[in-house]
C-alpha cells in the first residue's frame, strides 16, 4: 500500500510550489517557511508563509488513514472530493471558504488559502469565546450548497451526471459506520465511562430509537439531494474577529457527496449541543450560554431565509412556494434527527469531541448524559418536534433534569 | 437526427438474427415469420416465430420518440436501461419476466423471449377478466428488485457505482414532467372533458396538494433506494392462464433507474384504481369488483411478506427488524402518494389509459371524477392513511359519493 505518487514533506514543498502553475505566483518560494500541521486524522497539511507575509496551504491525501496507518487503506481520491466541495462553495459563498488555488490529481494535492490568524471554532467554543453571527453564516453556507448544487438551479440531466461523478463511497462508509451503526452496538471502536452504561444500554435496547437511526442512515445512503459538506462539525469551521461581527470559513469538505441537506445542518446542531452541555456543566456566564442556545435557531433562520431569498431564481418555476414550505419542514425534521445522531456518536463512538471529552470526570458524566438524552429524544421524536425551537426546548428540559 | 446505426425491419430481422451470437440458435431463421408490433410510443418491436414454433422478440430503440418522430429526440441508450432492468429481474424472479437473450449495444437491440399467447393485463382488466394471483406475483417482483439491487444485499460501495451507472435522466424527465408537473398546470399536453374542469381547477388551486405532489416528485428525483422498473402500469404486465392461477410477466423496464421503491408499487396502485373505477361505472359483477378491490392489499401483502422472508439474508445484520418495520411503513406511504400521482396523470395528462378513456361519455366522467378525487386524497393524506387498506377505503367512499 505504499503510495505510488510523491509524498510531500516540508523540505520538498517549496520546490513543488515553484514548479506548479497556479501556485508559484501566490508565494515567494525562496523565502518560504513550511510546517506540517495535519492534526486531523487523515491527511498531510502544509502551512506555508513567505517573507512578504503571503501564504498558501497544501493538503495532500495519503492512500490510508493517517491516524491508523497503512492498515486502514483509504482512497486518496478524497482530496478530489474535497476540491469539488470547496469549488462549489467558492463559486457562491466565497467569503465563507478558503480561496481555491488548484488541484493536482496526480499527487493528490489541493492548494488553497492559508488561514493564518484564524482559529478552529470548537476550540474557541471550548474556551467560552463568542463569535456572534457565525451561526447565521453557516446557515447561508448550507443554503448556498443546497440551492446551487441541486436541480433547484441546475438542469436535471446535468445534476444526475454530477451526482454520479461525486459518489464518495469510502468516505460515506466511515460516516455510516461511525455515526449510524457503531454507537448502537457493542464494538471495539466505542468507549465511554462506566456511569454512561445504563443510558447507552437503554438506547441499544430501544427498538424505536434503533429504527429511527436506521431510517436516518437509510436516507443518508439513498437521498441525493445536493452536494453536501458531509462533515460539518465545529472543528470544520475556522473563525476570527469574534468581538467585531464574527467571521468564519468552512474547511475540510472531503466527505462531500450528493446527500440529504439536513445532514450538514444536523452536524452543526449535534455539535452545538455538545458545546451547550459543556457550557452548562462549567456554569459559563448566562450571556454566553444564551448566545450558544440561540445559535441553532440563528443557523436555521439564516438557512431558511437564504433559501427563500434564492427561491425566485429557481430554474423550474413549476416548483411552488407551498413545496418550498413542505421541503423546509422536512429538512428541519432531518436536521433534528441528524443532530441527534451526530451528538450521540461523539459521546459513544470512535471520534470524540474535546468539548465533552476534556471535562473533569463529574462534569463529563453530566454533560455526556445531557447529550445522550437530548440526542435520543431528537432522533425518536423529530417528526413531532418539527422545529429547531422545540428541539432546543428538549435540551433545556434535559439540562434541568441532569443538573437538578 | 437520423440514426447512425442499422434500423431493423421485418425483412432484415432474419439475417440479423442469423449473424448474431446468442440469437441464431434460439430460432430457425430459414423459416422465420417476423412482424413489427410496436404499439407503444417509443420503439420498434419485432415478434418472430419459426416453423418449429420457437420464438424470439427483438426490441430496437430509435434516437427519437416513435409516436412523435424526429422532433422529439430521445436517447437510444434506453434499451440499455431496459436490458439492465430485465437482467436484474431475470437473476431473482425469472418466472416473472421474459427470458433474456442478449443486448446489442451498437444497434440498440434487446433480444428476449417472445411472449406468444400472453395478453396485456390492462386489456384483460378492461374486458372484466380475472387473473387471480397476479397482484401477489407483482408484489414479489417489486420486493425482489428492492432487496437484490439495493445495499440490503449488495456491498455499499458497489451500490454507489451501480447507481451512478444506471442514471437515466432523459427517461426520468418524461416521468417528472408527465406524472408530477403537467397535470397540475395548464399545458398543451393535457386534455380532458369539460365536466372535469372544476375538479381539476380545484386541484391546481390546492396549495397543500401541489406541495405534496412536489415532495413526491422531489423524492422521485433524489431517492436512489433500489433499481426500480419505473413504469410499472398494467400495460407493462403480460398475463395468461387466468382460470388456472394467473401467471404474469413484467415487461418494458426502460425507465428503470435507482429510485424510490414505493414508486413501482404506486404505479400499480394508480392503475388498479383506474380499473376499479371502470368496473364500478360499468357495474361489473360483484365478484369481479371484489377481486379488483383486493388486488391492492394482495400486492402489498405479498411485497411485505417477501421483504420479511428475504430480510434474514440481508448483507449487514446491524439493520434491525424494527428498521424494516419503519421502512415498510414509509414505503406504504410512498405507495399511496405515488398511486395518487399515477392515477391523476392518466386522467389529465398526455398518456391516457383505455380503462377510463374508452368508456361512454357519462361513465367516463363518473369514473374520471372517482379517480381524481381518490387520487388527490391519497396524495394529500398519505401519511395519515398510512396503510393500503385505508387507501382502499377512500376509493369506496368516493365511489359511493359519485355513483350516489
Amino acid at each position: 500500500m505504499a503510495p505510488e505518487y510523491e509524498i510531500l514533506n516540508p523540505e520538498t514543498v517549496p520546490a513543488y510550489i515553484a514548479r506548479t502553475d497556479g501556485l508559484k505566483d501566490v508565494v515567494d518560494t525562496s523565502t518560504l517557511e513550511v510546517s506540517e500541521v495535519g492534526d486531523g486524522n487523515l491527511n498531510l497539511v502544509f502551512v506555508c508563509k513567505d517573507g512578504n507575509g503571503n501564504g498558501i496551504c497544501l493538503k495532500q491525501s495519503l492512500p490510508y488513514v493517517r491516524l491508523v496507518g497503512e492498515d486502514w487503506p483509504l482512497t486518496p481520491e478524497r482530496v478530489v472530493a474535497e476540491a469539488r466541495g470547496l469549488k462549489a462553495a467558492v463559486d457562491h459563498v466565497p467569503d465563507l471558504v478558503p480561496a481555491y488555488y488548484g488541484l493536482d490529481k496526480e499527487n493528490y494535492v489541493l492548494a488553497m488559502e492559508n488561514l493564518m490568524g484564524w482559529d478552529m471554532w470548537r476550540i474557541q467554543l471550548n474556551l467560552g469565546k463568542m463569535h456572534p453571527g457565525v451561526g447565521a453564516k453557516l446557515g447561508r453556507y448550507v443554503a448556498a450548497l443546497a440551492f446551487y448544487t441541486s436541480f433547484f438551479s441546475i438542469d436535471q440531466g446535468e445534476i444526475k451526471e454530477r451526482l454520479a461523478e461525486a459518489i464518495n463511497p469510502e468516505l460515506c462508509k466511515i460516516t455510516e459506520d461511525l455515526v449510524f451503526t457503531e454507537p448502537y452496538i457493542d464494538v471495539e471502536n466505542n468507549s465511554y465511562v462506566d456511569e454512561l452504561i445504563p443510558e447507552i444500554e437503554g438506547m441499544r435496547a430501544d427498538a424505536r430509537l434503533r429504527a429511527e437511526v436506521g431510517m436516518l442512515k437509510y436516507k443518508f445512503m439513498t437521498a441525493g439531494e445536493a452536494l453536501i459538506h458531509g462533515d460539518l462539525h465545529t472543528g470544520s469551521v475556522m473563525v476570527r474577529n469574534g468581538d467585531n461581527g464574527g467571521e468564519c470559513k468552512v474547511i475540510d469538505p472531503e466527505f462531500c457527496y450528493y446527500g440529504p441537506v439536513g445532514f450538514d445542518l444536523g452536524a452543526l446542531f449535534g455539535n452545538y449541543m455538545a458545546a451547550r452541555a459543556r457550557a452548562a456543566v462549567l456554569n459559563r456566564p448566562e450571556e454566553y450560554q444564551q448566545w450558544l442556545a440561540d445559535i441553532g435557531p440563528e443557523t436555521w433562520d439564516s438557512f431558511e431565509s437564504e433559501m427563500r431569498r434564492l427561491w425566485p431564481e429557481r430554474l423550474d418555476k413549476t416548483w411552488t412556494e407551498s413545496f418550498l414550505d413542505a421541503w423546509l419542514a422536512q429538512v428541519a425534521k432531518d436536521t433534528i434527527g441528524y443532530g441527534g445522531c451526530k451528538a450521540n456518536r461523539r459521546i459513544i463512538g470512535l471520534a470524540k469531541v474535546t468539548d465533552i471529552q476534556e471535562l473533569p470526570h463529574e462534569e463529563h458524566v453530566k454533560a455526556a448524559t445531557m447529550v445522550l438524552r437530548t440526542a435520543s429524544t431528537w432522533i425518536r421524536e423529530r417528526d413531532e418536534l418539527a422545529t429547531v425551537a422545540k428541539a432546543n426546548d428538549v435540551f433545556n428540559e434535559v439540562r434541568a433534569e441532569v443538573l437538578g
